[in-house]
């Protein structure tokens, strides 16, 4: 009941009389004032008035699924939700649900991470309550062959859901780190499990750094938080609330072309890189070159002085000749 | 001791004494006996004569590490073996062992599957001691988009191995089902795992029928085992590590390049497909034409009437215009 409490709450500009509620719910007042106090409990404010009812006056940074369900609007992604305190992975976590028949779409929240992934079996620092470290669970019915675009449609939900959410522009540094006055808010971890035509599923890990207020000194250079570049805190619920409405919407887009076709604009204009010098990191030959934009495969455009090339993602890294990005 | 036992049996020819035994493992006599004894519940028939020693006068169709570990010779596969009454599926066992750090060829073996994987979410038939059910686990350092190809590389070492073995030939429909007389005797299941540019892990599931005495009537026009087709029993372990020592050799002749230009020849001589007339079942517009075997990247060659096309593994189906191969 937390969760329709939660949501008739939020809904009301005011106060909700406890009568409504339990005729709402077909409940007595003695339930409706159990699941209140709960709600308290877990850190809502909620102010009671004799003859009124009650008001919510605000809201944890917590994440339950009554917290996520009660603010949802999306379509299909998150209509299941896991929460856990702690995880090894969100990754693996959401790996071991689609094995076991959890359906695409299902999201995967934890407070902390034990063994976070990164890239290339790298490591991601997931301290307690610091950021956002979600999973959202996908069974495309899309070839093997473009599931590596699907990353970047997951790097323009979470550029335009920050830069809504907190006002300042978050870009994108190709294919699909987010950064913040040139330096890395974001990281996300596509992992796949596919037969050779057919996939079994996707899970895209995401990785915000919301609440830090330092990081270790070898990667200070490169990582930053909202609070660090804002000097404010975010809801992270909103937060990963906001990624999975724009990514429903990309995706959709995503969909009808099993590219990037459409988004190409939208991307390039996110793209931190965009007409900078970028250094290519190919392990046979780096070369150097602007940045022109990116293909509808999701290929970074590069233009050398003597020939335009295309670099697949993930193949080599890119960095700006000057600094990180 | 079972494997080291075993072992020295194998490769003598005659008798071993028991006190050679003893001295080779430094052990005492009643261990040795105590081995011996396990061996004979197990199956094996062992010859002891005073004074002589002992001799192995056959063996059973035995699925265990110590059989299969006694006759290998592989260098890498197999190096690690998990063999297993029961599973729900080789596939999906070896790739939890694959996340819980077990090492590129590891082989995963087992008498029956309650749950056998087939090609895009489909069964398998996999009852009890009727055939091979393994899985031989990779963590190449190649190209996702070059990992589709294992499965052909795969179908040569099947093919390769099953005509040795039996002295009947094997030939591959295109890209990976083994038949006899046109019938399927093996498919194979590849198995992927990876973020965008780096392969986690790749589980090759090979499934051969060797004693099947009858399939399931809606089956049994395309299925057969290597019993039906020669009507003689053979010895499991035996062409487990027959797959094996070929999938070694053809996977580094593949490693070289990645891809299969080495191998086009063989693969093409194994093809029942070959110069046949084929319908190439693509679903926005089925097409006939003549095979004319496969490219370096695994794709079949088909010319029609009009032009050259290349169909790649996986997006379609491919049958013969006469009948199942």
């Amino acid at each position: 009941m937390k969760t329709e409490l939660l949501t008739i709450l939020r809904e009301t500009d005011g106060y909700v009389s406890g009568q409504s509620l339990c005729e709402k719910f077909g409940v007595s007042r003695t339930a409706v004032w159990k699941g209140i106090r709960q709600l308290k409990e877990a850190g809502y404010e909620i102010e009671a008035v004799q003859n009124k009812g009650y008001r919510l006056v605000s809201v944890p940074d917590l994440l339950s699924e009554y917290e996520l369900k009660s603010i949802r609007k999306t379509e299909w992604a998150g209509q299941e939700i896991c929460c856990y305190p702690v995880v090894d992975s969100t990754n693996t976590r959401a790996q071991q649900l689609a094995e076991d028949g959890y359906p695409d779409g299902t999201l995967v929240v934890a407070e902390q991470q034990d063994a976070g992934k990164g890239r290339r079996g790298r490591g991601w620092e997931s301290p307690r309550g610091s950021g956002i470290f979600m999973t959202l669970l996908l069974k495309p019915g899309i070839s093997p062959a473009n599931a590596s675009m699907l990353t970047l449609v997951a790097a323009l939900a979470v550029s335009a859901a920050v830069t809504e959410q907190t006002g300042q522009p978050a870009g994108i540094k190709w294919p699909n780190d987010i950064v913040m006055n040139g330096k890395k808010i974001c990281g996300i971890l596509t992992e796949m499990s596919a037969q050779f035509d057919y996939i079994n599923h996707v899970v895209i890990g995401i990785g915000i750094n919301v609440h830090n207020e330092s990081f270790p000194e070898e990667i200070s250079h490169m990582a930053t938080s909202l609070f660090l570049e804002t000097k404010r805190r975010f809801h992270r619920a909103a937060l990963i609330e906001s990624v999975l409405e724009r990514f429903e919407h990309y995706y959709a887009v995503f969909q009808k072309t099993e590219d990037l076709g459409a988004l190409v604009r939208e991307y390039d204009a996110r793209l931190v890189n965009m007409h900078q010098n970028v250094r290519v990191l190919d392990p046979k030959e780096p070369f150097d070159g602007k940045a022109m934009g990116i293909t509808p495969r999701g290929e970074l455009i590069v233009d050398t002085w003597e020939s335009r090339r295309l670099v697949s993602a993930g193949e080599v890294s890119v960095r700006g000749v000057y600094g990180y990005v």
